[in-house]
Protein backbone atom coordinates (compact mmCIF):
# COMPACT_ATOMS: atom_id res chain seq x y z
CA UNK A 1 0.00 0.00 0.00
CA UNK A 2 1.16 3.64 -0.78
CA UNK A 3 0.76 6.79 0.70
CA UNK A 4 -1.22 9.92 -0.59
CA UNK A 5 0.02 13.25 -0.33
CA UNK A 6 -2.03 15.99 -1.03
CA UNK A 7 -0.21 19.21 -1.43
CA UNK A 8 -0.50 23.05 -2.04
CA UNK A 9 1.96 24.17 -4.49
CA UNK A 10 1.47 27.84 -3.61
CA UNK A 11 -0.01 29.97 -6.46
CA UNK A 12 2.64 30.56 -8.80
CA UNK A 13 4.36 27.03 -9.21
CA UNK A 14 8.12 26.09 -7.88
CA UNK A 15 9.34 29.23 -6.33
CA UNK A 16 6.34 29.08 -4.10
CA UNK A 17 6.51 25.96 -3.22
CA UNK A 18 7.73 24.56 0.50
CA UNK A 19 10.65 22.63 0.24
CA UNK A 20 8.01 19.87 2.17
CA UNK A 21 5.74 20.07 -0.94
CA UNK A 22 8.53 19.68 -2.90
CA UNK A 23 9.84 16.56 -0.90
CA UNK A 24 6.74 15.03 -1.24
CA UNK A 25 6.79 14.92 -5.05
CA UNK A 26 10.17 13.61 -5.52
CA UNK A 27 8.84 10.73 -2.86
CA UNK A 28 5.56 10.41 -5.31
CA UNK A 29 5.92 8.14 -8.64
CA UNK A 30 2.59 9.28 -9.88
CA UNK A 31 1.56 12.82 -9.43
CA UNK A 32 -2.11 14.03 -10.07
CA UNK A 33 -3.45 17.21 -10.84
CA UNK A 34 -4.84 20.14 -12.77
CA UNK A 35 -3.36 20.29 -16.38
CA UNK A 36 -2.24 23.89 -15.72
CA UNK A 37 -0.73 23.31 -12.34
CA UNK A 38 1.15 20.00 -13.82
CA UNK A 39 2.47 21.78 -16.38
CA UNK A 40 4.62 24.71 -14.03
CA UNK A 41 6.16 21.23 -12.42
CA UNK A 42 6.89 18.69 -15.07
CA UNK A 43 9.90 20.07 -15.96
CA UNK A 44 11.14 20.04 -12.52
CA UNK A 45 10.02 16.51 -11.98
CA UNK A 46 12.10 13.91 -13.96
CA UNK A 47 11.28 10.14 -14.08
CA UNK A 48 7.69 10.58 -12.44
CA UNK A 49 4.46 9.71 -14.22
CA UNK A 50 1.84 12.66 -14.66
CA UNK A 51 -2.10 12.35 -14.95
CA UNK A 52 -3.56 15.43 -15.83
CA UNK A 53 -7.12 16.03 -15.65
CA UNK A 54 -9.68 19.03 -16.35
CA UNK A 55 -10.55 21.52 -13.59
CA UNK A 56 -13.72 19.72 -12.79
CA UNK A 57 -14.55 15.62 -11.90
CA UNK A 58 -12.38 16.04 -8.66
CA UNK A 59 -14.40 13.22 -6.86
CA UNK A 60 -12.67 10.77 -9.81
CA UNK A 61 -9.41 12.15 -9.53
CA UNK A 62 -9.68 11.61 -5.89
CA UNK A 63 -11.32 8.20 -6.79
CA UNK A 64 -8.05 7.54 -9.16
CA UNK A 65 -5.74 8.88 -6.69
CA UNK A 66 -6.77 6.24 -4.27
CA UNK A 67 -6.32 2.98 -6.41
CA UNK A 68 -3.22 4.09 -7.42
CA UNK A 69 -2.11 4.55 -3.94
CA UNK A 70 -3.88 0.84 -2.81
CA UNK A 71 -2.02 -0.58 -5.83
CA UNK A 72 1.18 0.38 -4.21
CA UNK A 73 2.00 3.80 -5.85
CA UNK A 74 3.07 6.76 -3.57
CA UNK A 75 1.04 9.67 -4.86
CA UNK A 76 1.10 13.22 -4.80
CA UNK A 77 -2.59 14.98 -5.47
CA UNK A 78 -1.19 18.63 -6.41
CA UNK A 79 -3.99 21.41 -5.65
CA UNK A 80 -2.54 25.47 -6.42
CA UNK A 81 -2.09 27.81 -3.26
CA UNK A 82 -3.12 25.96 -0.37
CA UNK A 83 -4.18 22.52 -0.91
CA UNK A 84 -6.62 22.74 1.87
CA UNK A 85 -8.57 26.17 1.69
CA UNK A 86 -10.97 24.91 -1.37
CA UNK A 87 -8.75 22.56 -2.56
CA UNK A 88 -8.80 18.90 -2.52
CA UNK A 89 -7.42 17.90 1.20
CA UNK A 90 -11.13 17.34 1.62
CA UNK A 91 -12.48 15.85 -1.16
CA UNK A 92 -9.56 13.57 -0.91
CA UNK A 93 -9.93 12.49 2.80
CA UNK A 94 -14.34 12.22 1.98
CA UNK A 95 -13.47 9.50 -0.74
CA UNK A 96 -10.47 7.85 1.23
CA UNK A 97 -13.09 7.97 4.56
CA UNK A 98 -15.94 6.33 2.73
CA UNK A 99 -13.87 3.34 0.87
CA UNK A 100 -13.06 2.05 4.43
CA UNK A 101 -9.23 2.16 3.59
CA UNK A 102 -6.98 2.77 6.32
CA UNK A 103 -4.72 4.75 3.62
CA UNK A 104 -2.12 7.53 4.87
CA UNK A 105 -3.14 10.78 3.68
CA UNK A 106 -0.62 13.46 4.68
CA UNK A 107 -1.81 17.05 3.97
CA UNK A 108 0.71 19.38 3.20
CA UNK A 109 -0.15 23.02 3.37
CA UNK A 110 0.78 26.14 0.61
CA UNK A 111 0.45 29.52 0.20
CA UNK A 112 -2.68 30.72 -0.46
CA UNK A 113 -4.14 33.21 -3.33
CA UNK A 114 -5.06 35.91 -1.18
CA UNK A 115 -1.43 35.95 0.43
CA UNK A 116 0.13 36.22 -2.44
CA UNK A 117 -2.60 38.77 -3.58
CA UNK A 118 -1.68 40.38 -0.82
CA UNK A 119 1.64 40.23 -1.03
CA UNK A 120 1.29 42.04 -4.77
CA UNK A 121 -1.24 44.84 -3.30
CA UNK A 122 1.02 46.09 -0.35
CA UNK A 123 -0.35 44.93 3.18
CA UNK A 124 -4.08 44.35 2.55
CA UNK A 125 -4.90 41.95 5.22
CA UNK A 126 -2.88 42.86 8.13
CA UNK A 127 -6.36 42.89 9.98
CA UNK A 128 -9.12 39.93 10.36
CA UNK A 129 -10.32 38.99 6.96
CA UNK A 130 -13.11 37.05 5.62
CA UNK A 131 -12.79 34.52 2.67
CA UNK A 132 -15.73 33.78 0.24
CA UNK A 133 -15.99 31.73 -2.24
CA UNK A 134 -18.41 33.43 -4.93
CA UNK A 135 -18.82 29.77 -6.69
CA UNK A 136 -22.39 28.46 -6.78
CA UNK A 137 -21.58 25.33 -7.85
CA UNK A 138 -21.74 23.56 -4.69
CA UNK A 139 -22.91 26.27 -2.11
CA UNK A 140 -26.45 27.95 -2.79
CA UNK A 141 -26.29 31.67 -3.28
CA UNK A 142 -28.60 32.31 -0.76
CA UNK A 143 -25.53 31.18 1.86
CA UNK A 144 -22.92 33.17 0.46
CA UNK A 145 -24.48 36.09 -0.22
CA UNK A 146 -25.55 35.49 3.28
CA UNK A 147 -22.04 35.64 4.12
CA UNK A 148 -21.14 38.25 2.70
CA UNK A 149 -23.68 40.63 4.28
CA UNK A 150 -21.93 39.23 8.01
CA UNK A 151 -18.69 40.05 6.54
CA UNK A 152 -19.01 43.79 5.48
CA UNK A 153 -21.64 44.20 8.89
CA UNK A 154 -18.03 42.97 10.80
CA UNK A 155 -15.95 45.04 9.14
CA UNK A 156 -13.45 42.39 8.11
CA UNK A 157 -11.21 42.86 4.79
CA UNK A 158 -13.09 40.23 2.46
CA UNK A 159 -11.31 38.03 0.42
CA UNK A 160 -13.13 36.80 -3.00
CA UNK A 161 -12.27 33.58 -4.44
CA UNK A 162 -13.56 32.66 -7.68
CA UNK A 163 -15.32 35.86 -8.64
CA UNK A 164 -16.45 35.19 -11.71
CA UNK A 165 -16.94 32.29 -14.48
CA UNK A 166 -18.73 32.49 -17.65
CA UNK A 167 -21.96 30.61 -16.00
CA UNK A 168 -22.25 33.54 -13.07
CA UNK A 169 -21.22 36.89 -14.08
CA UNK A 170 -23.68 38.98 -12.33
CA UNK A 171 -22.41 37.60 -8.64
CA UNK A 172 -19.55 39.95 -8.29
CA UNK A 173 -21.83 42.92 -8.87
CA UNK A 174 -24.25 42.01 -6.49
CA UNK A 175 -21.08 41.24 -4.07
CA UNK A 176 -20.18 44.55 -4.60
CA UNK A 177 -23.45 46.26 -3.98
CA UNK A 178 -23.95 44.23 -0.65
CA UNK A 179 -20.30 45.56 0.62
CA UNK A 180 -21.46 49.10 -0.11
CA UNK A 181 -24.49 49.40 2.00
CA UNK A 182 -22.33 48.53 4.53
CA UNK A 183 -18.86 51.00 3.33
CA UNK A 184 -17.79 53.94 1.91
CA UNK A 185 -17.83 54.10 -1.62
CA UNK A 186 -13.88 55.19 -1.79
CA UNK A 187 -12.94 51.88 0.25
CA UNK A 188 -9.61 50.19 -1.64
CA UNK A 189 -10.52 47.32 -3.62
CA UNK A 190 -7.43 45.50 -4.71
CA UNK A 191 -8.20 43.21 -7.78
CA UNK A 192 -4.94 40.44 -9.01
CA UNK A 193 -5.26 38.03 -11.72
CA UNK A 194 -2.87 35.12 -12.30
CA UNK A 195 -1.02 36.01 -8.82
CA UNK A 196 2.18 34.42 -9.06
CA UNK A 197 1.56 33.05 -12.79
CA UNK A 198 2.70 34.14 -15.61
CA UNK A 199 0.52 37.30 -17.31
CA UNK A 200 -0.26 38.70 -13.48
CA UNK A 201 -1.88 41.76 -13.46
CA UNK A 202 -3.00 43.64 -10.46
CA UNK A 203 -5.28 47.07 -9.71
CA UNK A 204 -5.96 49.37 -6.93
CA UNK A 205 -9.69 50.52 -7.43
CA UNK A 206 -12.55 51.82 -5.18
CA UNK A 207 -15.77 49.89 -4.24
CA UNK A 208 -17.55 52.61 -6.62
CA UNK A 209 -15.25 51.79 -9.32
CA UNK A 210 -14.35 48.25 -8.95
CA UNK A 211 -16.76 47.10 -11.56
CA UNK A 212 -14.66 48.44 -14.53
CA UNK A 213 -11.44 46.12 -14.15
CA UNK A 214 -11.90 42.65 -16.15
CA UNK A 215 -12.16 40.05 -12.87
CA UNK A 216 -12.56 36.46 -14.27
CA UNK A 217 -12.51 33.05 -12.89
CA UNK A 218 -8.26 33.72 -12.36
CA UNK A 219 -8.87 36.83 -9.87
CA UNK A 220 -8.55 37.35 -6.41
CA UNK A 221 -10.57 40.40 -5.27
CA UNK A 222 -9.31 41.95 -1.85
CA UNK A 223 -12.00 44.50 -0.28
CA UNK A 224 -10.21 46.64 2.51
CA UNK A 225 -11.56 47.12 5.71
CA UNK A 226 -13.10 51.12 7.09
CA UNK A 227 -9.71 51.32 7.95
CA UNK A 228 -8.05 50.57 4.81
CA UNK A 229 -6.22 53.23 2.95
CA UNK A 230 -4.23 53.41 -0.65
CA UNK A 231 -0.53 55.23 -0.51
CA UNK A 232 2.35 55.52 -2.96
CA UNK A 233 0.88 52.46 -4.85
CA UNK A 234 0.19 50.33 -2.28
CA UNK A 235 -2.98 49.24 -0.32
CA UNK A 236 -2.66 49.33 3.48
CA UNK A 237 -5.08 47.78 6.37
CA UNK A 238 -3.35 49.65 9.42
CA UNK A 239 -2.92 47.14 12.47
CA UNK A 240 -3.35 49.91 14.98
CA UNK A 241 0.62 51.02 15.81
CA UNK A 242 1.36 54.12 16.51
CA UNK A 243 4.40 55.50 14.61
CA UNK B 1 20.45 52.91 -1.46
CA UNK B 2 20.13 48.90 -0.12
CA UNK B 3 16.28 47.49 -0.43
CA UNK B 4 13.61 46.17 1.92
CA UNK B 5 12.02 42.73 1.95
CA UNK B 6 9.82 41.62 4.29
CA UNK B 7 9.12 38.12 4.28
CA UNK B 8 6.89 35.24 5.55
CA UNK B 9 9.00 32.31 6.43
CA UNK B 10 6.20 30.25 6.77
CA UNK B 11 5.30 28.35 10.56
CA UNK B 12 7.73 25.81 10.95
CA UNK B 13 11.10 27.04 9.71
CA UNK B 14 12.86 26.35 6.40
CA UNK B 15 11.01 23.38 5.88
CA UNK B 16 7.99 25.33 5.14
CA UNK B 17 10.00 28.47 3.61
CA UNK B 18 9.42 29.30 -0.36
CA UNK B 19 12.62 29.19 -2.45
CA UNK B 20 10.83 32.85 -3.49
CA UNK B 21 11.43 34.09 0.66
CA UNK B 22 15.07 31.92 0.58
CA UNK B 23 16.26 33.75 -2.40
CA UNK B 24 15.50 37.27 -0.73
CA UNK B 25 17.32 36.27 2.79
CA UNK B 26 20.27 35.01 0.80
CA UNK B 27 20.30 38.54 -1.40
CA UNK B 28 20.27 40.04 2.12
CA UNK B 29 23.21 41.20 4.37
CA UNK B 30 21.17 41.78 7.34
CA UNK B 31 18.75 39.57 8.96
CA UNK B 32 16.09 41.48 11.11
CA UNK B 33 13.28 39.63 13.34
CA UNK B 34 11.59 37.70 16.52
CA UNK B 35 14.59 36.05 18.11
CA UNK B 36 12.99 32.88 17.87
CA UNK B 37 12.11 32.93 14.53
CA UNK B 38 15.95 33.64 13.51
CA UNK B 39 17.14 30.73 15.74
CA UNK B 40 15.63 28.28 13.06
CA UNK B 41 17.39 30.19 9.90
CA UNK B 42 20.91 31.27 11.29
CA UNK B 43 22.48 28.05 10.97
CA UNK B 44 21.41 27.97 7.10
CA UNK B 45 22.11 31.52 6.22
CA UNK B 46 26.02 32.04 6.98
CA UNK B 47 27.79 35.32 6.56
CA UNK B 48 24.60 36.91 7.13
CA UNK B 49 24.34 39.82 9.87
CA UNK B 50 21.21 38.90 12.57
CA UNK B 51 19.61 41.22 14.54
CA UNK B 52 17.41 39.54 17.01
CA UNK B 53 15.17 41.39 18.60
CA UNK B 54 11.62 40.99 21.16
CA UNK B 55 8.30 39.78 21.01
CA UNK B 56 7.09 43.97 21.21
CA UNK B 57 8.93 47.05 19.82
CA UNK B 58 7.71 46.63 15.74
CA UNK B 59 7.48 50.11 15.13
CA UNK B 60 11.22 50.31 16.46
CA UNK B 61 12.27 47.54 14.64
CA UNK B 62 11.17 48.93 11.59
CA UNK B 63 13.03 52.17 11.86
CA UNK B 64 16.17 49.86 12.42
CA UNK B 65 15.61 48.15 8.91
CA UNK B 66 14.63 51.18 7.07
CA UNK B 67 17.90 53.05 8.93
CA UNK B 68 20.29 50.10 7.32
CA UNK B 69 18.53 49.72 3.97
CA UNK B 70 19.20 53.48 3.35
CA UNK B 71 22.97 53.22 4.84
CA UNK B 72 22.60 50.75 1.24
CA UNK B 73 22.14 47.26 3.14
CA UNK B 74 19.72 44.86 1.31
CA UNK B 75 17.94 43.48 4.28
CA UNK B 76 15.40 40.93 5.29
CA UNK B 77 12.45 41.71 7.93
CA UNK B 78 11.23 38.28 8.37
CA UNK B 79 7.83 36.90 10.27
CA UNK B 80 6.96 33.68 10.83
CA UNK B 81 3.81 32.40 8.76
CA UNK B 82 2.64 35.07 6.49
CA UNK B 83 4.39 38.52 6.71
CA UNK B 84 1.16 39.64 5.52
CA UNK B 85 -1.20 37.81 7.69
CA UNK B 86 -0.25 40.04 11.52
CA UNK B 87 2.47 40.27 10.39
CA UNK B 88 5.41 42.89 9.34
CA UNK B 89 4.53 44.07 6.28
CA UNK B 90 2.03 46.41 6.80
CA UNK B 91 4.01 48.16 9.51
CA UNK B 92 7.38 48.10 7.89
CA UNK B 93 4.99 50.11 4.79
CA UNK B 94 3.77 52.83 6.85
CA UNK B 95 7.16 53.33 8.39
CA UNK B 96 8.21 54.05 4.68
CA UNK B 97 5.45 56.00 3.56
CA UNK B 98 5.74 58.16 7.00
CA UNK B 99 9.70 58.37 6.45
CA UNK B 100 8.99 60.15 2.95
CA UNK B 101 11.83 57.34 1.60
CA UNK B 102 11.26 55.76 -1.95
CA UNK B 103 12.88 53.02 -1.02
CA UNK B 104 11.50 49.57 -2.51
CA UNK B 105 10.05 47.35 -0.15
CA UNK B 106 9.52 43.43 -1.81
CA UNK B 107 6.53 42.06 0.35
CA UNK B 108 6.98 38.16 0.26
CA UNK B 109 4.29 35.91 1.08
CA UNK B 110 4.39 32.65 3.42
CA UNK B 111 2.18 30.03 4.70
CA UNK B 112 0.16 31.13 7.71
CA UNK B 113 -0.43 29.45 10.41
CA UNK B 114 -4.12 28.11 9.95
CA UNK B 115 -3.38 26.65 6.55
CA UNK B 116 -0.44 24.89 8.51
CA UNK B 117 -2.99 23.83 11.52
CA UNK B 118 -5.93 22.98 8.86
CA UNK B 119 -3.50 20.20 7.38
CA UNK B 120 -2.26 18.69 10.74
CA UNK B 121 -6.25 18.24 11.73
CA UNK B 122 -7.85 17.53 8.15
CA UNK B 123 -9.30 19.74 6.27
CA UNK B 124 -11.07 21.77 8.15
CA UNK B 125 -11.08 25.37 5.91
CA UNK B 126 -12.34 23.80 2.59
CA UNK B 127 -15.00 26.54 2.84
CA UNK B 128 -15.46 30.19 3.22
CA UNK B 129 -13.45 31.17 6.38
CA UNK B 130 -12.96 34.31 8.82
CA UNK B 131 -9.75 34.93 10.68
CA UNK B 132 -9.75 36.95 13.58
CA UNK B 133 -7.26 37.87 16.09
CA UNK B 134 -7.92 38.29 19.72
CA UNK B 135 -5.06 40.51 20.50
CA UNK B 136 -6.57 43.26 21.72
CA UNK B 137 -3.37 45.38 22.29
CA UNK B 138 -4.04 47.58 19.12
CA UNK B 139 -7.95 46.21 18.74
CA UNK B 140 -10.81 47.06 21.16
CA UNK B 141 -12.67 44.18 22.58
CA UNK B 142 -15.85 45.56 21.29
CA UNK B 143 -14.89 45.08 18.00
CA UNK B 144 -13.35 41.91 18.43
CA UNK B 145 -16.15 40.45 19.87
CA UNK B 146 -18.44 41.95 17.26
CA UNK B 147 -16.49 39.95 14.59
CA UNK B 148 -16.82 36.86 16.08
CA UNK B 149 -20.37 37.43 16.16
CA UNK B 150 -20.86 38.01 12.63
CA UNK B 151 -18.55 34.96 11.93
CA UNK B 152 -20.57 33.02 14.30
CA UNK B 153 -23.85 34.09 12.66
CA UNK B 154 -22.05 33.77 9.10
CA UNK B 155 -21.47 30.19 9.50
CA UNK B 156 -17.77 31.00 8.92
CA UNK B 157 -15.46 28.54 9.80
CA UNK B 158 -13.96 30.67 12.32
CA UNK B 159 -9.37 30.90 12.89
CA UNK B 160 -8.31 32.44 15.99
CA UNK B 161 -5.18 33.83 16.10
CA UNK B 162 -3.38 34.99 19.38
CA UNK B 163 -6.43 33.42 21.41
CA UNK B 164 -4.61 33.99 24.84
CA UNK B 165 -1.80 35.64 26.43
CA UNK B 166 -1.09 36.48 30.58
CA UNK B 167 -3.05 39.73 30.37
CA UNK B 168 -6.48 38.79 28.49
CA UNK B 169 -7.14 34.56 29.21
CA UNK B 170 -10.56 35.18 29.27
CA UNK B 171 -11.00 36.01 25.61
CA UNK B 172 -11.06 32.51 24.78
CA UNK B 173 -13.91 31.36 27.06
CA UNK B 174 -15.99 34.57 25.70
CA UNK B 175 -15.61 33.61 22.29
CA UNK B 176 -16.71 30.09 22.61
CA UNK B 177 -19.60 31.60 24.30
CA UNK B 178 -20.77 33.80 21.44
CA UNK B 179 -20.04 31.19 19.11
CA UNK B 180 -22.13 28.70 20.76
CA UNK B 181 -25.14 31.22 20.92
CA UNK B 182 -25.12 30.21 16.72
CA UNK B 183 -23.65 26.93 16.83
CA UNK B 184 -24.43 23.62 17.94
CA UNK B 185 -22.19 22.30 21.24
CA UNK B 186 -20.59 19.34 19.44
CA UNK B 187 -19.61 21.35 16.61
CA UNK B 188 -15.73 19.95 16.11
CA UNK B 189 -12.90 22.74 16.85
CA UNK B 190 -9.32 21.92 16.26
CA UNK B 191 -6.12 22.95 18.59
CA UNK B 192 -3.22 23.25 17.31
CA UNK B 193 0.09 24.52 19.37
CA UNK B 194 3.19 25.14 17.99
CA UNK B 195 2.33 24.14 14.37
CA UNK B 196 5.19 23.08 12.34
CA UNK B 197 7.62 23.24 15.14
CA UNK B 198 9.50 21.71 17.92
CA UNK B 199 6.54 20.77 20.54
CA UNK B 200 3.40 20.51 18.26
CA UNK B 201 0.79 19.25 19.47
CA UNK B 202 -2.80 19.19 18.29
CA UNK B 203 -6.33 17.90 19.36
CA UNK B 204 -9.57 18.25 17.99
CA UNK B 205 -11.97 18.85 20.92
CA UNK B 206 -16.32 20.33 20.45
CA UNK B 207 -17.32 24.00 21.63
CA UNK B 208 -18.47 22.04 24.28
CA UNK B 209 -15.56 21.04 25.83
CA UNK B 210 -12.86 23.08 23.97
CA UNK B 211 -12.24 24.81 26.61
CA UNK B 212 -11.02 21.70 28.66
CA UNK B 213 -7.82 21.85 26.45
CA UNK B 214 -4.52 24.09 27.20
CA UNK B 215 -4.36 27.02 24.59
CA UNK B 216 -1.99 29.30 24.60
CA UNK B 217 -0.17 32.13 22.17
CA UNK B 218 1.83 29.57 20.68
CA UNK B 219 -1.83 28.40 19.88
CA UNK B 220 -4.40 28.10 16.69
CA UNK B 221 -7.85 27.17 17.40
CA UNK B 222 -10.09 26.50 14.37
CA UNK B 223 -13.99 26.19 15.15
CA UNK B 224 -16.09 24.18 12.36
CA UNK B 225 -18.51 25.32 10.70
CA UNK B 226 -22.44 23.93 10.84
CA UNK B 227 -21.34 20.86 8.20
CA UNK B 228 -18.13 20.43 10.12
CA UNK B 229 -17.65 16.54 11.04
CA UNK B 230 -15.13 14.54 12.61
CA UNK B 231 -13.77 10.76 11.08
CA UNK B 232 -10.84 8.63 11.73
CA UNK B 233 -9.46 11.33 13.49
CA UNK B 234 -9.77 14.14 11.19
CA UNK B 235 -11.21 17.07 11.12
CA UNK B 236 -13.14 17.95 7.78
CA UNK B 237 -15.95 20.33 6.36
CA UNK B 238 -17.33 19.45 3.24
CA UNK B 239 -17.59 21.34 0.29
CA UNK B 240 -20.16 19.59 -1.06
CA UNK B 241 -19.06 16.84 -3.58
CA UNK B 242 -21.32 13.73 -4.01
CA UNK B 243 -19.27 11.13 -3.62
Amino acid sequence: MGKIFVIGMGPGGLKDMSPRARKAIEVADLVVGYSAYLDLLQEHFLGKQFIKSGMTREVERCKLVLEKALEGHNVALVSSGDSGIYGMAGIMLEVVNKSGSNIDVEVIPGITAASAAAAVLGAPIMHDFAVISLSDLMTPWELISKRIEYAAQGDFVICLYNPKSKNRSGYINIARDIVMKYRDANTPVGIVKNVGRTGQTSVIATLENMLNNEIDMFTVVLIGNSQTYIEKGKMITPRGYRL
